[in-house]
Formats: structure tokens, C-alpha cells, sequence
């Protein structure tokens, strides 16, 4: 993809499906810790974590979360999305290696305030849901195609 | 903050209150998009952002969702505890600069499981919740003070 394009409130449906995908890294671990603040050893420190119920490096659930507002964002409905709210159940640990597939369905619209509420689980490699929920959004109105950002380089260490 | 303690389920009570705080960086935007892929243009591009209704870069929602994260996992209960589930709905955007406090508040307890429910509120530096939700956890059965991880140094450009 090297443009992002929308689906405005018109051209969703009911039932409308579609999926994203990322692959959790040791540098998304660190790199969410960083931004979030959220350096709970159970996800940065490898002896720690040996003693816990998930006996290895965990992603942090919130990273579920935000690989569900990355679907959201980029490809149903897309930019020009306005994120109203999410309730996100987790389900199943996710490690380093995993490849985490995002599923969304169109459960409703509104048409006065352009509302549409979104089934989202997040599903990995296994077909093992990892976290489920519920995402409300407005979906735009008007049709975009939008050059994809880069982003710099990041170097760890 | 040199070590990490934590709260045990036996600790907790009801009413009981804790806060956390970050101040959202460039960099923090930078790292959350490369960590969750949503690299959606409000996010990362000036010139996008001046054409929608928040007229600058905004952070993203799931960013504050992450320091929600961070809160419950290092200072209310801490490390142990296990995330069950978040529910969030997003009430303002949040600038770079402003500084966020995650306001815990301790609503529930069921005994059988260790279960914690929390009210969740991330309020900006003008009182304006930005984001209110309920987190759920099961809390920590064991007393615990660990080291702080380190974060390796992260470089961008």
C-alpha cells in the first residue's frame, strides 16, 4: 500500500469486513514501553517474566489495543476516522514472534450523527482470539486517498 | 521512583485512589506509530492536521489507553497484576505537551477470583478528561518490589 484511501459512512455496510495484521517485535515491546510509560518488567525482562503464569516476555494487552486503532485508522473506515470509544476484553497472552491479525465487522450505523460501531477481535497465528471488543466511531464523510506517512528511522541501543 | 511495589489484592480497598502522569512528546507519537503501524496522518503530518477539525497534530486515543496501561501496571496494583479487560471513551484530543494523569479509582472487589475493577479517568493539565473508562484486573496475591527496567536509548532520524 503505498496510499491510504477511506471508506466513507456511505459506503460501509452492515456486515462489511476487514482485516490488518502486524507481527509483535522485541523492539515494539520496548519501543511501547517507551511511549506509553508502561515498562512493567513482565514485558521488558526476560528472568522476570520466567517466574510468572506466562513464563515469557509478554506484549503489553494495550498493544492489542493499539493495533485495533491502527485498523481502524488505515483501513476500515480509514483516515479521517474520529474514535469515540473501545471496550477490549483480553483473552490470551501475546508473545514476541506472534502475528496478530485484527478482524472487523460492521454491526451498526446511525445515520444522524454518522456512528458506526465495529466488532474487533484480534486473532493470532494460531486462529486464538487474543482480545475482543467493541470500537464506536464516526466514519468521515468525504472520500480521501492520502499519501502514507514515513516514518524516521529509529535506532535502539 | 527507583523500584516498583506493588499492591496485593489484600491491600486494595474500595475508594482507594493512585495516579500516574505523562506528558505526550513528538517523539512518544513517533514511537506509538511505529509500534502499532497506525501511522494515520492526524498523528504524524502538520499539514494534514491543519485541514481537520483538531487544526494540529493530535496524539493518538490508544496512546492514552496505553498510559492507562502503565498506570495499573506500575503503581495501582503494580506489578502482577493481570489486565482482563478496558473499556474507553475518548472525550477530547490530546496536544503534544500536554501532560496526562491517569486518576485510578478502586470501585470493586470479588474475592473468589482477586478480581479489581477501577475507575479509570485521563485528565489533561486544564482538568479536561481527555479519556473515562473501567479498567478490570485480578490483582497480585504476592507483595512485590522489583527493580525498575532500563529502557535502552532510542534514537530517531
Amino acid at each position: 500500500m503505498s496510499s491510504l484511501q477511506n471508506f466513507t459512512y456511505d459506503e460501509l455496510e452492515i456486515g462489511q469486513t476487514a482485516t490488518f495484521s502486524k507481527t509483535l517485535t522485541e523492539e515494539d515491546i520496548t519501543l511501547f514501553a517507551a511511549t506509553s510509560g508502561d515498562i512493567n518488567p513482565v514485558h521488558l525482562d526476560a528472568d522476570f517474566a520466567a517466574t510468572t503464569m506466562f513464563k515469557e516476555r509478554i506484549g503489553h494487552g494495550a498493544w492489542t489495543g493499539s493495533v485495533i486503532s491502527a485498523a481502524l485508522a488505515l483501513v476500515m473506515p480509514g483516515p479521517g476516522t474520529i474514535y469515540l470509544s473501545q471496550n477490549l476484553s483480553f483473552r490470551a497472552p501475546v508473545k514476541i514472534g506472534d502475528t496478530i491479525t485484527i478482524h472487523l465487522t460492521v454491526t451498526d450505523k446511525k445515520d444522524d450523527k454518522k456512528f458506526v460501531t465495529l466488532d474487533t477481535k484480534a486473532v493470532n497465528q494460531d486462529g486464538k482470539n487474543v482480545a475482543i471488543g467493541t470500537s464506536e466511531v464516526i466514519a468521515p464523510t468525504e472520500k480521501m486517498t492520502l499519501p502514507r506517512p514515513e516514518l524516521p528511522t529509529i535506532t535502539l541501543g
